[in-house]
């Protein structure tokens, strides 16, 4: 890095901290910024400052938000009955954008890895249990990850919520749709075949 | 982006002006800085101000820098009588990094580009011509890129300097070393052909 000036040199660092960002990508970024407005950068970094410091979790389903209750969790139009449990923020994107569910949702923000040393005490499920037992439940749709860890953590949190008498669910496995069954592994074929229902 | 929270939506926004970044690419370096530390979050903010803010122009050879004249400019160990154009600060690196050139260097900031209507006194020959004629000057070696516009700027500014009694030189075209001559273009492999030399 000898050969960058000092804050071009620091800049390229902290943006190679990024993940998926390289060396040369970070290269090209900084080269960027130093291409840009001052406005511009000044926009940048005040953005990442004040998402850092506006963005909190919601007290009562975790997601990300900037005020609390989040907007899901406090609108009048959604089901309360029904939640559904995901990973991760990105995750609720992207059941929102199906239009499909009208309940609440619960962020566990991880899922149980003994690998990782993440147990249930690491991740959002003491909320979400309190959240069942306090509220008016009816149905809990586990949506984590078709993963080893996914599976696991929706195995552990059903176990906890069937003696409350509240219905668990998983999310359907079976082949993407616009898929090609050539190319989809053997796991997910015999997942789709199981899963198999009349037409 | 009705799905996130403002500062989140703005941060993404952000993110995915910079090059290369596109709206997955800035959502998930988005939700990676609300995940880092308040202090990484901010010494990424801070790096973009400061070097914004501290790094411009050396006003001898047009290179990024964030002291006046810029340190090699400065260095009484590099040989002034050679000065090596390029287009872009990022070149300058890439011929440091061969260690094979001693001189100085001198940054377009860009090609003359008339489709793009880039002429001569939007790009630093202006400055380059003052250091010929003031300076003592022997060689200038032009390594503009080996494109249209680094052909047609590098034609342009040695038609200037000839008559000034400067030598110009242009890099070697040739087959990249480590390539393979399936894969070089015909081109290429033409130029290498016509440059080839005894061994």
């Amino acid at each position: 890095m000898e050969y960058f000036a000092y804050p071009v040199a620091n800049l390229i660092e902290e943006f190679s901290k990024l993940p998926g960002i390289g060396k040369k990508t970070a290269q090209r970024l900084a080269f960027h910024v130093l291409n840009m407005s001052p406005n511009d950068a000044q926009g940048l970094a005040s953005a990442i400052v004040e998402a850092k410091k506006n963005i909190r979790y919601c007290s009562v389903c975790s997601n990300l938000t900037d005020k609390d209750p989040c907007s899901i969790c406090e609108s009048k139009r959604r089901d309360e009955t029904y939640i559904c449990v995901v990973e991760d923020p990105r995750d609720v994107i992207a059941i929102e954008k199906t239009k499909e569910f009208n309940g609440l949702y619960h962020v566990l923000h991880g899922t149980i890895s003994p690998m990782e040393g993440i147990g249930p005490e690491d991740i959002k499920i003491k909320e979400l249990l309190q959240r069942a037992y306090e509220g008016n439940v009816k149905e809990v749709i586990l949506a984590t990850n078709p993963t080893i860890e996914g599976e696991a953590t929706s195995m552990y949190i059903s176990k906890l919520l069937k003696p409350m008498g509240i219905k668990t669910t998983r999310l359907a496995y079976g082949i993407p749709v616009g898929g090609d069954l050539e190319y989809a592994d053997e796991v997910t074929l015999s997942k789709a075949l199981e899963g198999r229902r009349e037409i």
